[in-house]
């Protein structure tokens, strides 16, 4: 790829970036990611693979404005207009929509190509560790929702079973599933290196959570009973 | 406190609350903990804590609106009004709005009585550790911060003299600090138990941050450069 056809899709990556969780930074470690795989597992067409991270998420303002709307879908036909209309070919255009449309952790159509494959992994990866727990917090505060909501018990709930969009939830259905998930050996030893500081973070986190409830519930209970006491007497 | 009082100080202070940071949740934490450190230090008015907890970040919403205003001082304002349009003394008042006043971290205000004292640790403790983190990163994306900005050397800066409000900035600006703020001991107990945790966090993110820069930025100048020189040939 030269340098001009990197700027023509930088710039169409910039022009579509403007969330914080996946702002032009996410780009940038995903294509590094991409090529740290790619020189490691070997098999994949470079200029493909560059292309298809610059473009992976330029679908995402849509989904944001519109959750119904997926993303990799809208993106991938984006990008494959977008490389037509900028003179490149069909089969070139068309392998890079392949990858983008695949990327998705959430959707049931795995990466097929080695590009596809290892785009998927790069971006999963910058979900891994604390990388994935920092933009997971960002999304949330930028979205509105809590880290977490009340259990029956009164309790911070843990976000394993209980359906709401928290933070702890995002956590249990999503980013401790992820390590499962990559196609590529390169890509899995990378996430694995991070997995412990993730799950120290969310166990910390709970625990903190909950402490001030487990402390502070009761003594409030004893200061409202206190005062009916005092007037009774 | 009766239950009727802290009826009605509840929902003067949920009708002020709705940001994500800074949502219901915080205040029942702060609350909570800093009735724990009134049982173990004595010597609080707990009314007066207890309200000054409740009514602590009523004044956020127009300091988020418009930050050049102080929550503190606009959320003691708010609450010594309402605690005088609702029957309490001006003592109660006054103490409550002192209390409120001084509970800011940035501010040159520090604060005075028992109460003020211990909401001030009450509150601080909620930023310290992996808390604080996880809030301090609801916050950066609902406002659009960045984690972080590139230093001179193309890397992810580290945060601590760049002086742009990224997450890596507030965590060396704030949250480092402020475990050698607490007025209390217990507090300070038991914001330490928490400062390893967000140091292990902080430091794992900005070696994630940064691998893929250091990983990545040679192999895409080996591949930009690969195509001059096929051209060449």
């Amino acid at each position: 790829m030269t340098r001009e056809i990197f700027g023509l899709l930088e710039g169409y990556m910039l022009s579509q970036t403007d969330d914080a969780a996946h702002d032009r930074e996410h780009i940038y470690r995903v294509l590094y990611n991409a090529l740290d795989i790619a020189n490691c597992e070997g098999g994949a067409d470079l200029d493909v693979l560059i292309a298809a991270c610059l473009l992976h998420d330029v679908g995402r303002r849509e989904q944001f404005a519109d959750p119904a709307v997926c993303h990799a879908r809208v993106g991938a036909e984006k990008a494959h207009r977008f490389l037509l209309e900028n003179g490149f070919s069909e089969d070139f255009a068309a392998r890079v929509r392949d990858a983008v449309r695949t990327h998705r952790f959430r959707a049931n159509d795995p990466p097929v190509s080695a590009e596809a494959k290892i785009l998927f992994d790069a971006d999963k990866l910058d979900a891994a560790g604390t990388m994935g727990i920092a933009r997971t917090l960002n999304y949330k505060g930028q979205v509105g929702d809590a880290l977490y909501v009340l259990g029956p018990d009164g309790l911070p709930s843990d976000g394993a079973g209980d359906g709401v969009n928290t933070f702890f939830n995002e956590y249990n259905i999503k980013l401790r599933k992820l390590y499962d998930r990559f196609y590529t050996k390169r890509g899995r030893e990378l996430a694995e290196a991070r997995r412990a500081s993730a799950q120290a973070f969310y166990e910390a986190l709970l625990s903190e959570c909950r402490r001030p409830y487990l402390a502070g519930r009761g003594l409030l209970e004893a200061a409202l009973r206190e005062t009916v006491k005092k007037a009774e007497d």
